[in-house]
């Protein structure tokens, strides 16, 4: 381990409590772990990157919905498009809530809206996006705001022999077109919730149908077990659809958005999972007092 | 590349193309393929073990299937139970030519077998099988009967910064037991037809649905994106379901099982692929000429 791990983190309980996990399970002793099985999982929205004032891939689907009720004026009948034209916040607070009649008719769009299109073409779609679209407080785009000590958390990982994935609730290919640059994970470390795609005529095309459920909650250690066929030693997050993600590892982080200043202050969403934390004593890493710079460049509001 | 690439290929056309492609996707040129890109993905029956006179998973399957039927003898009235007790080889032939009725039967006992069942219980019986079982030919375990050519070819694609994954229609469960000791591949690299699994209670629980569709002939290229985020550069097969994925690859390697002595000599259920590496200049690997060694240790019929 070099002296510059976690070189943005303070020095404090949060940092040791990783540098002291990382020591244990790769040295010989009790808590020894064997490489193969080091596997380490990370939530995308509010873990890696800003999910304020809306989850950035939410944010994308409504740029686009907003176009597909623009070119068919038809569509502003039915949700979540109506609620887009009549700029409907009690709506969209249902998706923070998990509201099953929110989450359907996000689900329903999200299928049709590509289905039937190349991973070539979604792709460009999100590059414009996340080139051209820019984070209301900040100035600038979501992808700039990915946090810098998570970074390095990757980095200590993988140079102690980890795998590390990232594992969302927002769409696996949305996320695989930016993981490369913004994480240094290829793109078959990403898992997420997910299209089914089919090979016809010589392309790969997206379907309308799902590939298994909803990252989110329960269906973390689903995509992750799916994917990896184990579950993680490392796991980190920062809201209540985390916590069984969390909890299936050794060692689980949680970042509490409390800096209001440099950031955001926020539990909403998260409260269950503070709790969760203090009672099973999972590390709660506090983005004012154990992280020196939030962001992978210098950015301030 | 050291001098050993490929020490148990004789030297040849195969031998040849295969190093020759791999040199020029490696080197600054027209056909470089930065390494991102560099997916290598690969059939597991009859390409990187023996499939005769079964596929080994299938030798494991019935042998479950035979002790669910002796333990429940009103099993014994349906598919495939009726087929196994009654030694009915008409049936299982309709599994090489993929007979719908017969692939549905299989497929539902696969499901019913295991559901509800840990991961943990299904890999202690795969090992029981992989320890104890014997391969009528050779009198060894299957796991004894993995291509070193094939070993080899892995250790030269990873060297150039490849990543290798597998991709049968076989078991996705099954293969991941014995994946890492026997290809020296990561479990999460191991892709293949798949149960779908559940969180319940703290622990992952084998359902009785399947994740995706079989990953045969147009599945391949399905699972394969699904897991990678990509189509593979270079792909190897050796049968008619391994097409689709060997189209979609810059280069095709087909493994051509002609030597009768050392291993088993078929076309059957290969015919079509072998058809198409003429049409689109595939490499057709000869195992009785190409290979100067057929196993990872010396074994004889």
């Amino acid at each position: 381990m070099t002296e510059a791990a976690l070189a943005s983190w303070n020095d404090g309980p949060a940092k040791r409590a990783v540098l002291d996990f990382v020591a244990s399970v790769t040295t010989s002793g009790s808590a020894f772990v064997p490489p193969a099985d080091r596997i380490a999982t990370f939530d995308n929205d509010g873990t890696l990157w800003v999910e304020r004032p809306t989850p950035p891939q939410f944010d994308f689907l409504l740029r686009k919905w907003g176009q597909e009720a623009e070119a068919d004026p038809s569509l502003a009948a039915q949700e979540p498009y109506k609620a887009i034209v009549e700029k409907d916040q009690a709506f969209f607070e249902g998706l923070v809530t998990q509201d099953p009649r929110v989450v359907a008719a996000l689900e329903g769009a999200m299928a049709t809206s590509w289905a039937g299109t190349t991973p070539d073409a979604f792709d460009a779609e999100v590059r414009v996006w996340a080139t051209t679209v820019k984070q209301p407080k900040f100035g600038v785009s979501y992808t700039e705001l990915v946090y810098q000590p998570m970074l390095e958390l990757f980095d200590l990982l993988k140079t102690n022999e980890f795998r590390v994935f990232v594992c969302s609730g927002g769409g696996r290919d949305f996320m695989r077109v930016i993981a490369e640059d913004l994480w240094g994970i290829y793109k078959e470390d990403v898992i997420g919730s997910a299209s089914a795609y089919e090979y016809k005529d010589g392309q790969i095309v997206r379907t309308a149908e799902m590939l298994g459920g909803l990252a989110l909650g329960p269906g973390k250690p689903e995509h992750i077990f799916a994917r990896t066929g184990r579950l993680p030693v490392f796991a980190g997050g920062n809201a209540d659809v985390d916590i069984e993600m969390l909890e299936t590892a050794q060692f689980a982080l949680l970042v509490n958005h409390d800096d209001a200043d440099r950031e955001y202050a926020y539990t909403k969403a998260a409260e269950a999972s503070l709790a969760k934390a203090k009672e099973r004593g999972w590390t709660v890493v506090s983005m004012k007092n154990d992280w020196k710079t939030i962001f992978r460049t210098e950015i301030t509001p």
